[in-house]
């Protein structure tokens, strides 16, 4: 895995002199692109993409076969599992809330302190996290699925022989997850030219995430930093940046150091990757630790700690209404069919 | 729940008046039929099928946010977990194999012990079940299921006003479940004429099945007893009932006691409805305690405990050749979409 390690202040050096944060609101706020960035070395394909689909609903991949990428990334509702924090094998809880998998693709780094640079390199993660799906090793995941005449078959086809490699696990499935995005929102629409698409409530609320500062950070089409940044480079801000409030205690909020934790760098404790706005009215309980239960508490939380600002309720109102209005549309998707095995069972009483 | 009560030496007693058993082997090997039986309390239609699906795999169902119908009877791959036993909220493991859901609509009892007369019976256990699903009361799902507005728009689509009930919960996953069947299995294609559909060693082993004496039981298009049982009435044999062997203590197969442990009638004591043969290829391990873990270890089992014979070697491949031949086609199915909440979530951290 590659860490991002540049901070968000470093990042705004750069984006500052590249001119990219002069941009001003018309330029922050941005409907969804039809399609996500694709990585050379792993195009996308019909055959890849339906085995990566598979992949991501095999509770085979994990150690007592329990547990799938759908599990915590439910794409049947908002790619989340609408828990504080996600539950993996044998009952274990994790640290963090599961981020939704939906419009990940636009994320320049993945987990919540962007410590994965790609999806490949963040499909690697959980697999092998003993709390999560708690497979031992790559070899044992490997071995597994070799008695699968079925996948083997479909490795072979999609990435030829010998295809059937951890790194072609994890491409199969962020190709996968590159088709899972959210279009045509009551905000794309708006922005589109539908002006009858958002509320008044609505526009009001998107005056306000912007004349408030929300946006200096929830910018760009996935509301979660600017476009068109590096890959592997995330797009960071402390939180909480102002703690001499209640909310702080309350909902516990310096106890994990974010990217600090993975970097052990004093100038990394608190630093966070901004998080999408996309169908983030969907994906309670909020923050990475799950620990606000309502979107008009976030609100209130988020202009405490960030902007060290009261919003009024009619406020807080409003921008519920506008962050509403950023709900796209779940894709339609077949189910996919699990290649199977003969006579035996290739997971055991773990 | 209304519980199967009648043993298979009461059932035989009927139906060998009734002239059933006196059946040839042509009347014991059935192909699938196309339907199940449908109830007349509750019709199927297009609209109450998709809302079974989305209840089938919401994982809302269960305290925790964790545990959907398809986590154990997974449809994506045959009916089941391919577990030992399944695994419950909080880790929880149960105490039986969970049965595929796939072709259950031809069953007179469901359950292992037939403890539940319809489908419908059914679907309302596990959700209750504390090492299940863990949801405290029927209340308690309601309650949840009304804050969740899609559902309670469906409900009064599909019955009528005031209709989010337990029972409709169970008449909408009910409908869903006839739609899992596996047509055009190797075994059905030759049943329709298709000779070439079964190897050699498959109609070997077809005809061992009956030489042998296991389509005694292991009878009817689903090759679990009879066709057209009344609803309710299961139809059941002791397992095992030969136990001096050496299976008995090294697969712990009396620690069970069936039916037993539902009614606390002496008579019921091992008594197990007979289980389907279809996709059994697919469902290991094998018995009610999942502690077989090869089909062709399953089949010496049966053999010796049900029968006192020692298969051969060329025996067991041929029978497993044959059970093979009963693999149907897993329906092609779109993905459900489950209403969603905004601004907060319905599960908690429980």
């Amino acid at each position: 895995m590659r860490f991002a390690n540049i901070s968000v202040h470093a990042a705004a050096a750069v984006l500052a002199a590249a001119g990219v944060l002069q941009a001003g609101p018309a330029r922050a706020l941005e409907p969804l692109p039809a399609q996500p960035p694709v990585p050379a070395d792993n195009p996308m394909s019909a055959a890849k993409i339906e085995l990566g689909k598979m992949l991501f609903f095999d509770p085979r991949l994990s150690i007592d076969g329990t547990v799938s990428c759908n599990s915590c990334h439910n794409v049947m509702t908002n790619g989340t599992d609408n828990r504080p924090v996600s539950v993996g094998v044998k009952g274990q809880k994790g640290g963090r809330s599961a981020p939704t998998v939906f419009n990940a693709a636009f994320l320049s780094a993945q987990f919540w302190d962007g410590r994965a640079a790609t999806l490949e390199d963040q499909a690697k993660g959980p697999i092998l996290n003993p709390i999560e799906m708690g497979m031992p090793s790559e070899e044992a995941v490997l071995e597994r699925l070799r008695k699968i005449p079925g996948y083997v078959a479909k490795f072979a086809e999609v990435f030829g022989e010998n295809g059937l490699t951890y790194d072609n696990i994890a491409k199969a499935i962020a190709a996968y997850e590159r088709t899972l995005i959210t279009p045509n929102s009551p905000f794309d629409r708006y922005m589109r030219g539908d002006k009858s698409a958002m509320s008044e409530e609505a526009l009001r609320g998107m005056e306000l995430v912007q004349s408030v500062g929300c946006t200096a950070c929830h910018t760009g089409p996935n509301f979660a930093g600017p476009a068109n940044l590096p890959v592997g480079q995330g797009f960071f801000q402390k939180f909480p940046t102002f703690t001499n409030n209640e909310y702080v205690k309350k909902y516990d909020l310096m106890s994990d150091t974010g990217l600090h934790s993975v970097t052990g760098k004093e100038e990394d404790k608190y630093m966070w990757r901004v998080p999408t706005w996309r169908n983030v009215a969907l994906t309670a309980p909020y923050f990475h630790n799950g620990s606000v239960k309502t979107l008009d508490e976030a609100v209130r939380v988020m202009a405490k700690t960030q902007l060290n600002k009261d919003l009024k309720p009619d406020e807080v109102r409003a921008i519920v209404a506008f962050l509403n209005s950023l709900t796209g549309e779940i894709p339609p998707q077949t189910m996919p069919v699990l290649p199977q095995t003969a006579n035996m069972s290739v997971v055991g009483d773990q």
